[in-house]
C-alpha cells in the first residue's frame, strides 16, 4: 500500500521552496522601486489524494508511475495585474538557474476551448531529502487575477459534472470568460497610467522612510 | 517628534489578531462542509506613514488626534467570490463580541461616484498593551475579488493625480468598473451551481483524508 | 462516534491566537527599548489525539466532558531566558482583559517530586465560532530555556515507561534536573549585567535605524 | 552613500530560503518516524547594520568588501537536542547539492577560550536575484540548546563592554558555561533512553492517525 505522507513529502517541500523563491522575486521589484513586479502574489499546493487517484483513474496512469506522469502533483500559481505581466514572468523563470524547465504550454495566444486563459510550466526541480537529491516535477501557472477567478470556477463545476458539464452551464460559464477576459482588457488600457503612479506612490514611501 | 514605531505598534497588533480570527472562521466554514465559506481571503495593513501625513494635511487633523479622528490607520481586507457572500461576513462580524461596531457603510447598495464598491465597518478594538488596554479603531472592507482589483487601480492613479483624476482616464477607470462589475454579475449567475461543486468537492476529500 | 477536526478546531483557533497575543508582548517589550522582554519565545500545540485517548483512559474521563475536565487540550508555553522573568510574565498576563484565569499551579515554589518545575495558568478563553462565542480552556505554561528542555526529556520518558520509569533511568533524569537548575542559576547570577548590556545593544540598534 | 536595503535583500532571501530547507529535513525526520530527527529548530537573522558597521571598523573592513569579507552577514542556527546530533547535521549539510562549503570550524572538539562551542559551516549559496545569480556567503551555525543559550548570554556582555569583559564577570560566564557544558553532559547520559521513548512516541501517534 502507498505511504501518501511520505511520497508526497517532498512535492510539499518544493512546493514551499518555490513560493518562497518567487515571493522574493516580488520583494525585489517592490525594493527597487524604479520597475512594477509583474508577481501580484503567489500560491501553491499539493494536488489533493482524491484528485490524484480519479486523474489516474481516467488517464490510465498506474501508481508507481505518478512521479513521471502526474506533471500537476505539484502546483504554483503565480498571479498578476496585468496580461502584459505575464511574459515578463515567463522570462523571469527562464533565467532561473536553480531549476531545468521542461515544457512550455501557453494558452494565452492558444485559448482552451473551454475558455481557460493561462500560461503554464512544467519544470524539473531539485529537492534535497535525507536520502540523496530527489528531481521533482513541477506545473507553475501564470495568469492574471481575473483568469486565475473564473479557472476556480470551471475548476468546481467540472469536478461536480465528472467532466461532464451540461449546455447551459456552459454558456453561463463562457459569458463568465468573456467578463474576466473583458476586464483584463480594460485594465491593459489604463496600465500605463497604472504604472507611473506605483512607481511614484513607492518613491514618496521610501522618501518617507528614509526621514 | 512623534515616534511612528511606538504609536503604530498596536494598530499592528490588532490587524495582526484580527486576520487570524477571520481567517479561522474560514477554516471553521471548511471543516464543516456542508457550507461554503463566504470569505475567500483576508489581508491587512498599516496605513503608510506617508498616506497618513498627506491624509491628515488634506482633512486637517492635528497629528494628536489621528487616533480618534483617522479611522483607517489600520485596515483589513475580507475578499469575498461571491457578491451575496458580503452579507453573510457582515452578519458574522455583527455577531462577535470581541469589538464593537462604531460605523458601517453599504458602497454596494450605494455605490460611490467614481464606482467603487465595497462594505465598510469600522470597528473599536482592544488590544491589551504592555500599559493596559487601549481600544483602537479599525476599518474592515468587504468586497469581491473583482471590487478589489478594481480598487487597487483606483487608488494608485487617486495618489499619482492627487485625488484629481483626468476626464479621459476617468472614462477608462468606469469602463473598467463596469468590466469588475459585470464580471461578479455572471460570477452571481452561476452561483448556486458552483456552491453545489465545492461542497461535493469537499465531501469527496475528507472521505479521502479517512480511509 | 466524534468528529475530532470539529472538535479540536476552537482550540487550536485558541492557541493561534494566544500565541501572536503574547509574540505581540515581545515585540512591544523590544520596541519600548527600555525594558528587557521578559518573554523569549512562545510556542502552542493541541494534545495529539493519542495523548487524550490516553489521558482520558487513565483518569477515568468519558470524552463527552473532555471540554471540562481536560484542562491542557490546547497548551501554550512562554520561555524566559531567566527564573526571574516568570514573575514578571505571569503578573502581564493576570492584568489582561481578554480572558478569565481559572487557577494557578506555582511548580517552581514547589517543585514536583520528579524534579518538574514551571508555573502554569489554566485560563477560559473565548473564540468566536461560526456558532457563536464558546470558552475554551487553555493551560499557559511559563518556565526557562533549560526548565523547558529538561521537561522535554522527562515527558518522552514518562510516555515509554506508561508513567513508570524504572529506578535508575529516574537518577539519571534528577542529575539532568540538578544540571537544568544550575544552569539557571549562574544565568540569574550574571542576569544584571546581561540586561544592561541588552538594553545598551538595543539602543544602539535604533539609533542606526534612524540614520 | 550605502542603500542598505538593497544591499542586504539577497542576504534576507538566502536566509529564508535555508531556513525553510533546514526545516523540511527535520519534517521528513519526523515523518520517516524510524529515526529521531537530528534538528531541534532552525532560525536565521541577517547581522544587523550597527553590528556590521563595528564590525567593520573593528576588524578594518572597507564597506565595498563586505561582501567577501565579512562571512556572517547572513546567519542560521541550527538546534539540536544533543551534542551527539551536531555531528549527523554536519554530515547531512555536506551531503547537499544546492551549496558549496567553503570552511569549517570545529568549535566543539577545539572548545574557543571563552568557553563558547558550535559547529560552524560557511557556504556559498546561490541566490537568483531579478539580475541574475549571486552567490552569497552564509554562515550556518550548528549547536544544542545548551550550547545557544550560554552563547546569547556571552554575546551580550562582549558587545556591552566592547569586546573587553571584566575579569569577575569572566569568570561567572565560565560558571554558567560549564553549568551548560554538563547539562549537556546528563543530556547525552541518557539519550539512548529518550531515543527509543520518542519513536514509541511517534509510531503510536501514526497509527492514532490512520484510524
Amino acid at each position: 500500500m502507498m505511504n501518501w505522507d511520505v511520497f508526497l513529502a517532498p512535492y510539499q517541500q518544493a512546493v514551499d521552496e518555490i513560493k518562497i523563491k518567487l515571493r522574493g522575486v516580488r520583494k525585489q521589484y517592490n525594493m527597487s522601486s524604479t520597475s512594477h513586479t509583474p508577481i501580484e502574489f503567489v500560491t501553491g499546493r499539493i494536488k489533493p489524494i482524491s484528485s490524484i487517484l480519479d486523474k489516474a483513474h481516467r488517464k490510465n496512469i498506474p501508481l508507481d508511475e505518478l512521479e513521471t506522469r502526474m506533471q500537476d502533483l505539484a502546483g504554483v500559481r503565480v498571479m498578476c495585474q496585468f496580461v502584459e505581466d505575464i511574459d515578463a514572468v515567463v522570462k523571469l523563470i527562464r533565467r532561473r538557474k536553480d531549476f531545468e524547465i521542461i515544457e512550455e504550454r501557453d494558452y494565452i495566444t492558444n485559448e482552451k476551448r473551454s475558455g481557460y486563459r493561462a500560461y503554464h510550466l512544467v519544470i524539473k526541480y531539485p529537492v534535497q531529502t535525507i536520502g540523496g537529491e530527489k528531481k521533482i516535477l513541477v506545473e507553475i501557472q501564470v495568469k492574471t487575477l481575473a483568469m486565475n477567478f473564473w479557472a476556480t470556477i470551471e475548476h468546481s463545476l467540472l469536478y461536480k459534472y465528472s467532466g461532464e458539464i451540461p449546455e447551459d452551464i456552459i454558456d453561463r460559464l463562457q459569458n463568465a470568460a468573456e467578463a474576466a477576459f473583458r476586464l483584463d482588457e480594460e485594465m491593459s488600457q489604463i496600465r500605463g497610467e497604472v504604472l507611473e503612479a506605483q512607481v511614484i506612490f513607492r518613491k514618496k514611501e521610501e522618501e518617507q522612510r528614509s526621514h
